[in-house]
């Protein structure tokens, strides 16, 4: 674009002046790429970017729009261009004009789209569905001929545990029926935005550019018709959104937008980590600014969203792709490392235009109320107002892994008790109904490996992800049985390709090809529980009623008038007798309850009896 | 007393009625067995127990006070009689008669006393005191004539580690000097009452007499005399209160006065501990009812205090011991395994009585929110409220434990940032700063065998509870840094005899000889900073900043104005220096400290170097 009108300018001076001239002026970048009338809010901020652009004055003629305000920077190649659509405004093209002297310089066509029906009224992920994390790069290679496009620095080396292995949106596509068959409602692909980097590009999490999917993942196009086929197949996509930091590769790197645009001026100082100094009434000042504006690593530039053009370009550009995409939801990552005052109002912009979706932050803590302080409702005692539906739950991640995984001797630290513990803290949490529960995630050890293994293990932790009062997630190979190491952090472990996802893998995990009986086994437990919980509001939404972990067994139901659930389990290597008497509460005028694992029936008279490491999911009756 | 009654009537007996008739009427227990003019509450309840004494009536003529009203319950050997004592009357003796069929049949002095000056307005244990924990029978011998005593049963045996070993009060008596010298302020005893049980008898909580002394520390006046001894020293006596059992030797045992007066129906059943399920809004009432109603052994009947008898019982007879004995406050044991109604009702009794008096109550639990439930001002998800101004701080006990002895290797679950982050919860706590952040207990492994016996460690221990922003608690022998295991639990190894305290030990903490230069180091370490600590509002009442911890050291300061405390602690084994100016929130306009410990003044320029393994505690100036 820039460079044609660049041409058609130049044509039109004389020889003379050409060279000695500053560059023409141009329009390199002009964000949001596009908009929809119709939305909540009037407001839209262009961000425009080319040569000397802030001499220039925008000019515009659209019934119903207006130039409200335009801001220059420090920087003269930036403009920010406030429009306001009044409500009623009809779906068209408009046309921006640049001035100067009174003379049009440039013009800018610019589309003003119809939304999709039902777009704000969209119901986001919630506890009816279960969420299936992928990292793109590293699920399935639709489309070999894209490993490596046209200036896109990293190229594909499958042999490097830190490289890029091909995986692109072609390959989830063609696996979308594998997906709904497991049983999982919700895909959420780790960033798919381009993130054209020297290296580690895989991940995603250090964008180049907001508005454009990486083309070795597929085009913008692309990505929406996946979404669409997802949801042909009740499957709704997540989008992972980094409003922390971008990739020094990043195009605003080249020419910032303003010296406060990136925090630290520009310049990389790393961050402590310091998580609670945000929320700690003894916190200094310092140690807040530290955590904020520290840079993860110096190819990661960290975002000043103090500065007000920085914060609306990240809101729109998250309702940007809501709306383009037809997303059901977002996960935010590092979520409490942007600016607290920011998220508080990206939270309520995005919820106020789609009350009824969801989204999700990360709040890497074991400790509840330090994660407890993002959910939407809670009361905090210094006021701050968070309006994030739900955070992952990490603390009872951890607890999770941990308990199952304690040899349970005398005086060990954790054991069945601490989930009860845990959970019975849910106090904490303005909604823990709306809180994900993970059994893992690409930045944990597998917890196959956490738990030793251990097959016994493995399935009381999938079935308490599947039947605690939360909403759920698996990652991407867990449902065959993938490993990892387990001590210091290695990520490369955590994310190896998923089985079947490349021609010539000889193991296939969409098929069974290859796969171990015990692997097979785990994906058919999976399989059946995640489809199972499909049809049980109980689960969904019911309540909760948890016993104290006695005989290192541990049973909590759910329950919504008649409808109940026992979950029981069992750490013991023998068959372990209960009484029920203690359970009349939620077992009186009911006679037994079927497992919905093995399909058997169990009498509830005076005993029960569970088998040796097992866990009984019991519909009862 | 009820013999002479008894044989009185019977001389006034017809021969030929003596055996036919039941057992004639008389008082074995009329509890509290004294009380004051004065007190804030006009009511006081008197417990009657005798053969047959709820057939009689009961009369007294009193100026000011009234029978306001006689409670008799299924067994007739009890009576309650509630007096109206109204505001100005007089102290006095009076007459309490028992008459059946208009004849005084049994009569009774009782005397009401005058309260000791400034008694309602005393002021408890607070941030500028150091509380010392002894167990009494384990600390020293004053009197090896009362080891064993005419009608208790258990007898001396010093090679029993969980027999009795003789210590008394007179043997506490005897090292006041000791006790003040070292610098703490504040005495905590284990119970005191009789403890006439068969076995472990030493530990004291198994109480079998509410209002007695056991005869092997001494009697109740010498208990009396030996707080006053304490109080001029500048010592104060927190007496430690059972209100959730009683041993099964308690005179109740063998005739209870009613039904209820025991959990379930006074026969054995077994608590489980789910101390959450009071608090737990997923509970069970059968898990609410296990953990209040069980008891911990055989031995120990569980108290029902929804029994409003008894309630009124347990609330006097905790008053009783503060006035009688001119306490500085109570320690309550097993605080939530009491019914939480009957808690929250006796706490505010107590600190209705002694508005300024101090309470610690004892919720062994690592979790925050569970401990933080208890205090005074907590606004809880369910609305109870409790009265107590402050609890046993067991989570950060632990974390202090673990993060110090963490080897600090990547990954590891604790470490200086665990310490970090658990003080940054404290808006957990209404209160923070009453919480009591004891080092150890007569119920934990000895923290310096937790700490490996590494003297670094230990040290960085004791700066720690004496600087955070908490009252500090020690348990005696910690200053000599006695050792125990560390697996499994094991009272025994927790609590051996304190070195001294026996004639013919041959080592005495108390003098020093036979102290090893390692002990002698602690001990001096200890005195100092307790000392010290005494004079300096900055440490009871300032305010806390604190730094995240980097570079494996963590430093936080008190500070009140002018004044400020940096403390600084280094877990390297190297010398590390950190920049300044990362403090200058707190370092602005201060040139240097000097460190209460070693003496040495350290500049405070753009570095500071802090020695390996070491704790710096700079007096800013």
């Amino acid at each position: 674009m820039r460079r044609l009108i660049m041409l058609a300018a130049l044509a039109a001076l004389p020889p003379s002046l050409t060279w000695a001239q500053p560059a023409d002026h141009g329009i390199d970048h002009l964000e949001p790429p596009s908009w929809w009338t119709g939305m909540r809010s009037p407001q839209l901020e262009l961000m425009v970017h080319g040569p000397r652009i802030a001499e220039l004055e925008p000019a515009l003629h659209y019934p119903g729009v207006r130039i409200a305000q335009v801001t220059r920077t420090s920087n003269d190649n930036y403009m920010f261009i406030q429009l306001n659509i009044t409500p009623g405004t009809l779906p068209g093209k408009l046309t921006l004009q640049f001035r100067q002297h009174g003379k049009t310089v440039l013009s800018h066509p610019y589309t003003l789209q119809a939304r999709a029906a039902g777009s704000a009224e969209r119901i986001g992920f919630g506890g009816a569905d279960a969420i299936y994390e992928v990292m793109p790069d590293r699920y399935a290679n639709g489309d070999p001929a894209n490993d490596n496009t046209p200036g896109m620095t990293e190229r594909a080396n499958r042999q490097d545990g830190s490289g890029r292995h091909g995986g692109d949106l072609a390959g989830m596509a063609a696996h979308l029926d594998y997906v709904a068959a497991m049983g999982y409602t919700m895909l959420w692909p780790t960033p798919l935005l381009e993130a054209n980097m020297q290296q580690g590009s895989y991940h995603g999490y250090a964008s180049t550019n907001h508005y454009r999917i990486d083309p070795r993942y597929g085009s913008n196009e692309q990505y929406r018709d996946f979404v669409a086929q997802a949801r042909t197949r009740g499957i709704g996509v997540i989008q992972d959104v980094v409003l922390n930091h971008i990739g020094d590769r990043h195009w605003w790197m080249r020419d910032l937008p303003s010296e406060d645009w990136i925090t630290h001026q520009g310049k990389f100082v790393p961050t402590q980590h310091h998580r609670v100094a945000v929320q700690d009434p003894y916190g200094s000042q310092a140690d807040r600014r530290d955590f904020t504006q520290g840079w993860f690593v110096d190819t990661m530039p960290d975002l000043n969203q103090a500065n007000p053009h920085l914060a609306t370009y990240l809101m729109q550009n998250s309702i940007w792709w809501i709306e383009y995409a037809g997303l059901a939801g977002l996960r935010v990552d590092t979520y409490s490392y942007s600016d607290s005052a920011f998220l508080s109002a990206w939270s309520a912009r995005i919820m106020g235009e789609y009350p009824k979706l969801n989204l999700v932050g990360e709040e890497w803590s074991p400790h509840i109320p330090i994660v407890a302080r993002w959910q939407e409702g809670k009361r905090n005692f210094d006021g701050y107002a968070s309006h994030m539906p739900g955070m992952m739950d990490f603390p009872l991640n951890d607890t999770l892994r941990r308990a199952l995984a304690s040899d349970d001797a005398d005086g060990a630290q954790y054991s069945l008790t601490s989930l009860y513990e845990t959970l019975s803290q849910d106090y904490l949490y303005a909604d823990p109904g709306k809180m994900v529960l993970f059994e893992g995630n690409h930045d944990l050890p597998r917890i196959y490996s956490d738990l030793h293994e251990d097959d016994a293990l493995f399935r009381m932790a999938m079935a308490y992800v599947l039947t605690a009062p939360r909403i759920p997630q698996f990652y991407a190979g867990t449902e065959v049985l993938m490993t990892s190491t387990t001590g210091r952090r290695d990520d490369a472990s955590y994310r190896r390709d998923f089985p079947g996802g490349w021609a010539g893998d000889t193991v296939n995990a969409f098929t069974g090809a290859g796969l171990t009986p015990r692997q097979l086994a785990a994906q058919a437990f999976l399989k059946k529980l995640l489809n199972w919980r499909k049809g049980q509001p109980v689960i969904h939404h019911g309540k909760t009623m948890q016993f104290g972990p006695e005989q290192n067994t541990y049973v909590f139901f759910r329950y919504d008038g008649a409808r109940k659930v026992m979950v029981a389990f069992n750490k013991n290597h023998s068959d372990t007798t209960l009484a029920t008497a203690r359970f009349q509460e939620m077992l009186a005028g009911v006679h037994g309850g079927d497992d919905v694992i093995s399909g058997q029936h169990y009498a509830l008279g005076d005993t029960l009896t569970l088998p040796a490491r097992s866990v009984l999911v019991l519909a009862l009756r």
